[in-house]
């Protein structure tokens, strides 16, 4: 019963192997390794590169990424570039009449990051940009991930699809906040800033004549409390916006004078 | 007041605008429309693609998606592009000392899903291969969406970023289960099967001699029966497995008489 468990990788797992399967494209190559550096990943292995390795397309398109191309591992097929692997995923946008869960990519990057955290070396394959991967390269992998893409034209670049899976990849460790209210160095202003700046437009705009009846002061002057507020000044805002009602309000002066 | 709502559009909205913003490469005009097309997105604006109007390039890098290409709309500077629309965001890999929101992409994609629920008319700015968009882009827009990557090596192509923002949009009306457990034509074998299968197993191990001591026996058996239902089988690979022991023991007793 030896080899029925993998044996432990020495350092620790960080993320999963990106494998290309019989890559066309040195440049396509080059963008794989630069979306998964964005996303944080660095284990890029090729299986029979077309037009042979190492590739100067490829790192001239891989941008800053070049040392992931660099250090890609080459392997003469499938079987040999997963064989260290504990688990191997098929990425696959046609269904197979193969017996296989079928992930979502962001399914699949759960269960990967699970995996990982147990310290299981986990590879994804990426098939030929013409043709995909082989039914015999699908066999040999623990299961599929297909994105629902729109399915009139579903059909994803290579780096575009590796990019597709790092991403969901770095999102399972990802704790940014959906909405954040960026407001720079500055602070939002107290609610007495924004009273303060409304009760001087109100003070000018009455000295302007600006209410043509006095039944539309109270709504109107509703209206522009209301804008201020959900606007959600800054303290510098609020001092820049009583700077404009003032200077207005001085030229309006001295125009009359 | 006039002017302070937007006419609604004549036919329903149902995806953003995406607008590339004085684009340099028309390789990277046609791979951000098949991006969009692959997440559904038809309508592609530009802001004075560097190379002119027509590109040939970003034709023929769109692949498939070329009637995309076609449709663009191309306009003078930014202020024109985004006139018709209620609600814009820019995209930016920089934080900006300039007060705004600051949305994930999925974070903005739900936002942008339920304005385009109210039929209102949504775009994202895209910058710049090389430098991004200027503050003054920026500052015409209701929020910022950036994309928490490997700070390291944040930037990305110009193509795999119109992917991400798409590709985040599509996921919000989404409903593909994170894992299916495809089987094909086939359906799931009842119980009985595998217990028939392990049964045969066991008949033919026994009959082979293959259980060295009897304590090792009940183990051994619990363990084979383990690996074949937690495999959840169909009835084809039932099948198949049984005529696989039959034929092993078939063979086994051929040698033996």
């Amino acid at each position: 019963m030896t080899g029925a468990v993998a044996t432990k990788p020495d350092k620790p797992v960080t993320g999963p192997a990106i494998i290309l399967v019989e890559p066309q494209l040195g440049e396509n190559i080059g963008a794989a390794a630069r979306a998964m550096l964005n996303c944080g990943l660095t284990e890029l292995r090729l299986v029979r590169p077309r037009d042979g390795w190492p590739n100067p397309k490829a790192v001239s398109a891989s941008a800053g990424a070049d040392w992931v191309v660099d250090n890609a591992q080459v392997f003469r097929n499938t079987r040999e570039a997963i064989s260290d692997l504990h688990l191997v995923y098929a990425t696959t946008a046609r269904s197979r009449d193969m017996v296989k869960p079928v992930y979502t990519p962001s399914g699949a990057a759960s269960e990967i990051r699970k995996e990982i955290a147990l310290n299981r070396k986990v590879g994804i394959l990426f098939g030929r940009e013409r043709s995909g991967l082989t039914n015999h390269d699908v066999m040999q992998t623990q299961g599929i991930i297909t994105a629902p893409l729109n399915p009139a034209y579903s059909s994803l670049n290579l780096g575009q699809s590796v990019l597709l899976i790092a991403w969901e990849f770095l999102k399972t460790a990802d704790t940014t906040p959906e909405i954040d209210a960026f407001i720079g160095d500055g602070e939002l202003a107290p609610q007495s800033d924004v009273q303060g700046l409304i009760n001087h437009l109100n003070e000018e705009l009455d000295a302007a004549s600006f209410y043509r009846s006095p039944e539309q002061r109270p709504t109107m002057q509703q209206n522009l409390h209301n804008i201020f507020a959900r606007a959600r000044l800054t303290e510098q805002e609020a001092k820049t916006l009583r700077g404009v009602v003032a200077r207005l309000a001085a030229l309006r002066r001295q125009l009359k004078s």
